[in-house]
């Protein structure tokens, strides 16, 4: 078929009214079906299922420092899963410190820290006229939802096949003061599945921001969720790159196992500098007396060490990659050539990022509700749920079964082909 | 023997050589004893062993409500876990939120927000020149940290039997807008072991406070931790009270399983009016996914019910209630009729709270030390860790067990007479 911009009036008339046709049968299916958010399968959970008898009664619950896990003590976490989190990190188990089951909480609770505290000693930001973020866009929307919390203003950097628009980002941090950090998801990103180059990280590493409070929030969400074993991204170590560059202080790195063990009942922690982590601990200090050290024993002994990480991610990987092939095969066969959307083909992590014709991607995701597909919200990888272009798309194929994905992305084209048309016309009339 | 102050300049010589030669003795058995910290015992862990088989790789993990514990999904707690928890608070399940394994981190939460966010609409208290908090003396040092951490000024507030001085609270609160909230253990008191009177709690319900964002910090953290079964407190439902008194949002009130399950791998919670817990529900939604619903589940499914929690409650208190007995048998035993300190028998808990002659807590707690006894630091119960009569000292006999005990105990009173003797003298010097 010819690409529709090159069709007539007469022929997009034609087509719009085959595919309205198309549109109600689907709508007669009376389907219910689900791509909103990068949840795991009931399949993928299943994987985990070992991790429900690794500690029994029987068991033995003191951790390898002697502490018995059961009551309170150590702050920072115990050291089997320092050191079993630091690998799939990359980091010195020196730089990290484990939290609770969530780095999202962790994030917050950083920009909460800074807002009263200030960032090493800086003035509070709570008490600054104006404190800004820079958020790489598309991006992950929860992530804007903090800073929008805060009231912090959110300035959006394009993103590119190598990571966010590097030039400015530099000229941006080095201007302005205000400009206190920056949202990267820098692996397999949320939502376009790009891992940031070389170039890219080490230009990060060598940032001159004019806030010395200026942080990078590293938010490697996907550091090894891939989903083939021949084709895999690398991602350069930024706290290694920073501290080589003479900038130590520069990045905080959020990671955690919500995607590799349970949602939800996972471990997460973050690394960084000695000096952040006095900040952190201080925090802690007066937060908690410990977060859940029976988890933390829990993930060590059921994963052993990276490498039982890695065959885990394997058994993942086997799950999700025909899921993701479904959808990027459905999307060649039926939007190939029509010019009406672009979408990059991830090798890892756990969405697909779509881009319609401008203007249509909130008529898509209304269209596709219409006929029972959820999809995330349009405008929702942007800060404020403003898209200005109103076409990029979130696609997350890891929760339906095989059968449910295929429904689901058959009804999401002929959303995109059926507002695109309109479009068309509209633009005709 | 008679009081220590009826005795003349020599008997007290002689009486310190006597302690003193009993000191050395003490000493040189190279003891290593800690009655510093409210810990569980081991015994009382034991306890909960079964809360390790409750959910296995078998296990059906879905709740009550249909949701996949193991997955993605509900903010603020599974059903079955705020039934149990709104059981053991006495709140309706509508008016609580689950959190994680700390209610402490609640309480930060709660004060950090409070900074940043105001309270239901105030203004932020990082924006104020001036938030106070009054803190009832002796308390509870994590509860300082907290506040002293946000910079908050604190006031001491005496405690009396009937809880904290109602009349000063009355006057300040209605006095000083910067009064923005108060600490409070309303249940076996952290230390003295405590309980509000009806008329104590009908007071703070009906509280008229300057500052329309004061709140009551009610952490009811041993509401069903009795010692004995004929000799039980009681205390008043605040929540309740406070709605009959026309100031709905006047409280948070706070508690966790940590001391029923396993500290650190318990769940926590928050009870509070609708106004406050959309507060609360706005922050939690920018903050985490959700908290751990398998542990919550874990919970739900070891106790059944709060029926089940009150018969293993009988279980902590068979172990704790000897060792409590154990140290107020000593107590008596040793020093009864001396003058030189005096201690409330409580009925609950996990604390004696211990007051000496005026000057004389410091002193105890560092020869304590030197014969092989950690004590919480004197001071600690107090706001910035300054007892201003330097004479209230923590006893924690949860952990040791009950041979250390007794040896600690005896440590104990041996410091207690010689630091009184000593003081004494200088007295008369």
């Amino acid at each position: 078929m010819k690409p529709y911009a090159e069709l007539s009036k007469e022929e997009l008339q034609e087509l719009k009214t085959a595919l309205e046709a198309q549109f109600e049968e689907e709508k007669a299916k009376g389907l219910s079906l689900d791509m909103s958010r990068g949840k795991p399968s009931a399949d993928q959970l299943d994987l985990s299922m070992g991790m429900m008898d690794v500690l029994g009664s029987d068991s033995q619950l003191v951790c390898s420092e002697g502490v018995d896990c059961r009551n309170y003590g150590v702050l920072d976490g115990i050291a089997e899963a320092k050191q079993l989190l630091s690998d799939m990190m990359e980091v010195p188990k020196e730089n990290i410190v484990i939290f609770g089951n969530s780095s999202l909480n962790i994030m917050f609770d950083t920009v909460a820290r800074s807002m009263t505290h200030g960032v090493m000693g800086s003035t509070p930001w709570a008490r600054l006229d104006a404190v800004k973020f820079l958020c790489p866009v598309p991006g992950y929307d929860r992530h804007f939802t903090i800073t929008e919390y805060f009231g912090i203003e959110m300035i959006p950097v394009p993103m590119t096949t190598e990571g966010p628009d590097m030039d400015m980002v530099e000229d941006l941090v080095q201007a302005d003061p205000a400009i206190k950090g920056i949202w990267c998801v820098p692996k397999y990103s949320n939502p376009q599945g790009i891992t940031y180059s070389d170039e890219t990280v080490r230009r990060f590493a060598r940032l001159k921001p004019a806030a010395e409070d200026f942080r990078i929030y590293w938010d490697n969400a996907y550091g090894i969720h891939h989903l083939y074993e021949d084709k895999q991204d690398t991602l350069l170590e930024i706290l290694e790159e920073c501290k080589q560059a003479g900038n130590p202080d520069l990045v905080y790195k959020f990671s955690s196992t919500s995607k590799i063990s349970f949602p939800g009942s996972g471990i997460a922690a973050v690394a960084s500098s000695d000096g952040n982590l006095a900040d952190i601990r201080r925090q802690m200090q007066c937060q908690t007396i410990g977060h859940d050290k029976l988890n933390q024993l829990r993930h060590a002994r059921f994963f052993k060490d990276i490498h039982g990480m890695t065959a885990h991610m394997k058994k993942h990987a086997d799950i999700l990659r025909p899921k993701f092939d479904a959808v990027l095969e459905t999307l060649e066969k039926e939007l190939g050539g029509l010019g009406i959307g672009s979408w990059i083909a991830p090798r890892g992590g756990y969405f697909i990022s779509f881009d319609s014709l401008d203007g249509c991607a909130k008529a898509i995701v209304s269209k596709a509700k219409e006929a029972g597909l959820i999809m995330t919200g349009a405008g929702a990888t942007f800060p404020y749920g403003k898209d200005p272009c109103d076409k990029n798309i979130r696609i997350a194929p890891s929760y339906p079964t095989a059968g449910e994905l295929k429904a689901a992305a058959q009804v999401f084209v002929l959303s995109v082909k059926l507002a695109s048309v309109e479009k068309l016309l509209a633009e005709k009339a």
